[in-house]
């Protein structure tokens, strides 16, 4: 037994995988202001139409450009690697699998579409790039591709995660960018925000807002915005991850996975993981597909189906996702890539079809299997990554239950080394579950109810 | 052309390399306070007779203990990298490679001699460990190894480290590690000097007579003390890094590399990429190896090879080698790990041979040259391989002003990602560096020669 399997470079997956082309019932369009279907042109200002063609095509394998792959191949093919001594200390006879996005020079799977992005807006000859962050895994995936393609990088650091977690800044520095908290007084709309509740902690929301803004309004019209999740070629460029895992499941000897899990924020690490099983799930084989999301800001589980914007301004087209409003402002747990109002469209769509199987979990939770993971396996995970670590270990005691030798494939998303505030948190006795109330979800889905619906489209029915 | 060669699990190294074998003239011996070399016995109330027998020994090859590799699986072989966009960059015909060591859980080199001590205390018996750390790399890497193997870690952590790295602090606690800042209250030695500096910065000297200090006067005589460089068997541990890169440059299509570089502080992440290629330059190979310290605290290129004691309070046998003294108290430059005021007597030997090339440099053109490689190689280097990837750099550029095209391998110690406050210091210029004043060397040496001589024994010749 080889405790990783790793690929050679040869061997890595020289195409992304679409789902689009695979869903029983394809995804519902973005819609504009004026409520019909947006055209690619209506996107332009936004981003480069080499990413818009990404965004709506239906073809089932992409190309990856070859600039890309030579940068992919510094930490890629990542690791698989089993985890056998939190088999064993679970006493589970499941073998858990776990594809390591940790390896990555950013810390998290988020370089893989942020290179894609940094490549594609090179070559259509813009020069800068604007962009939104969380707790920081994002933005500092981008600072570092745009530092290897000499692009500008300007990124809206949401302000909580700003003030918590001072060295993700630097990291951004280290490779060029520029970084600001918001919301901040350099737009309309963080200006906006800080008028009317200048306590706030910020949200993903409001710095895509910024985001957006800061690109299409530089007189140059060299700047575009770059997205680090939610939308399609983001989850596209993902899929390496389930693409690669597939492979190295059938080196280790394994057929396809029972279960597989990712924490989704805005659904592009869970995608990128689930996405290439997914189309052998629509093709029949039974497997558990399991995205799981913070208690405090559950999309997936609680919000409506509803067309809504991705950002606080409404400055985005109106996407068709489970969303608990442009306007919330979820708790601050210390998971910030998972505090999005929104989710995945795609991800959305397969959850609608019955393909995902989608839970919550509360972070304290999150963090005693973060501790039980990193006293076990040595590895300290982000706290986006422990939702996944909580739910596999969940897995893994259900199978020993169960008395099933199951297959258990999670994605390692990052590593928790700059994020170590909320394990102090946690061993000190002073974290704080948020439950989302049901009347605020009530106030949430009574607002959504002014946008156009989102009809459930199940199957290819209506 | 691959950009980084794997080694499979299966062609990992099973056996450590022995330089002692093969040193021209074997490495004087530690002497206890009679001045006369001290037995296996006079050390077993710091360590387990199974590495005082390592420490001893010059047998070449010595086997790596099963349960020591299933641990080192998970992250080793580490990659061998090609670093193809500094050399564009630098325009030099020079192939520049690096062994990745920053891949392992704690980020650094040093769980390779973490796990290899933490499974021979545990054999022997052992319950407890105690150690020093500098900028914490090697108190996190010992605290994951005991996790791994049940047993429990004691840390005491260099003042201006503790206080500049709180996050290295709550590393260890995740792995169940108690960590505290020296000089404390808790040992005789950390009082005195408390009582006689109260404004000490700390060293790694102090750090270490506490570690040992609680080691031996533990009652219940379950403790050890485990030491992160320095030693014999630490080295020893470290070889892994340079047989591994051996192999690898062999898959890569190359010869014997014509130079070799590695940051050192008390010398195994150097020692441990070094020695392996040492032996082929003992045998007649054209080979640079040269290791990189601090000017701030420079005692393989300034500092005279002597009998010294390895701590601040005389607590360890005499050591011979390059030492500044062990009351030195080095400037509070950031790379922590490099703030040591002697070197391995076995580097040192080899020095006195001829077989090294030392050099010193400043910590503010390690932070040049650690920017550049940020944003050219896409990763954020620690502070002490910055001073390797200084190196690496003007050797390229040598090779390119000579027209050479030579093959550079240097160690990628450990990343950044913990010690982010340097850069800031270096982004925002605000960093200094400290030249040792010729005086205060002066001081040393006049010190120094206090203590029993160290004749340099060369090629055999007394």
């Amino acid at each position: 037994m080889e405790y990783k399997i790793q690929l050679r470079e040869s061997d890595m997956p020289k195409q992304w995988y679409n789902l689009a082309a695979d869903l029983p019932t394809p995804p519902l369009p973005p819609l504009g202001p004026d409520g019909k279907p947006v055209s690619p042109q209506m996107l332009a200002p936004v981003f480069p139409m080499n990413i818009i063609e990404q965004e709506v095509s239906t073809q089932r394998w992409i190309d990856i450009p070859e600039e890309v792959l030579n940068i992919l191949y510094q930490w890629r093919p990542a690791p698989l690697r089993r985890a056998v001594r939190l088999e064993k200390l679970l006493k589970t006879p499941a073998r858990i699998y776990f594809k390591d996005e940790s390896v990555s020079p950013a810390g998290s799977h988020k370089p893989n579409t942020a290179v894609a992005q940094a490549y594609y807006n090179k070559v259509a000859g813009i020069k800068r790039l604007t962009t939104e962050t969380g707790a920081g895994q994002w933005g500092s995936a981008l600072a570092f591709a745009c530092a290897l393609f000499g692009l500008e990088c300007k990124v809206y650091m949401v302000r909580i995660s700003f003030d918590q977690k001072p060295f993700r800044k630097l990291m951004m520095q280290v490779w060029g960018a520029n970084c600001v908290a918001s919301p901040s007084t350099e737009t309309h709309a963080g200006r906006k925000i800080l008028a009317e509740t200048p306590d706030t902690p910020g949200s993903l929301g409001i710095a895509i807002s910024e985001a957006i803004e800061a690109a299409v309004t530089d007189p140059t019209g060299q700047t575009r915005y770059s997205l680090g999740s939610v939308l399609n070629h983001v989850l596209l460029h993902q899929t390496i991850i389930g693409l690669e895992a597939k492979k190295q499941l059938q080196i280790a000897g394994e057929k396809l996975p029972d279960v597989v899990i990712g924490c989704a924020g805005g659904g592009s690490n869970f995608a990128g993981l689930a996405f290439p099983f997914t189309t052998d799930k629509i093709n029949g084989a039974k497997i558990d597909i399991i995205p799981v999301e913070p208690a405090a800001c559950p999309t997936m589980t609680r919000a409506p189906f509803v067309y809504d914007h991705g950002d606080t301004a409404c400055m985005t087209p109106l996407l068709a996702m489970h969303s608990l409003g442009h306007a919330f402002v979820p708790a601050p747990i210390h998971a910030g890539g998972l505090r999005y109002h929104g989710m995945a469209p795609l991800v959305c769509q397969a959850i609608v079809e019955g393909l995902f199987a989608p839970r919550s979990y509360h972070q304290s939770k999150c963090y005693e299997a973060a501790m039980t993971w990193a006293r076990t396996e040595g590895m300290i995970c982000a706290p986006e990554t422990s939702h996944a670590v909580a739910a596999t270990i969940d897995e893994a005691i259900k199978a020993r239950e169960e008395g099933k030798e199951k297959v258990i494939l999670f994605s390692y998303s990052g590593h928790g080394l700059m994020d170590l505030s909320g394990y102090d948190k946690y061993m000190s006795g002073k974290l704080s579950d948020y439950e989302l109330p049901e009347e605020v979800l009530q106030q949430c889905t009574k607002d959504l109810a002014k946008m156009p619906p989102a009809p459930m489209r199940k199957s290819g029915r209506w």
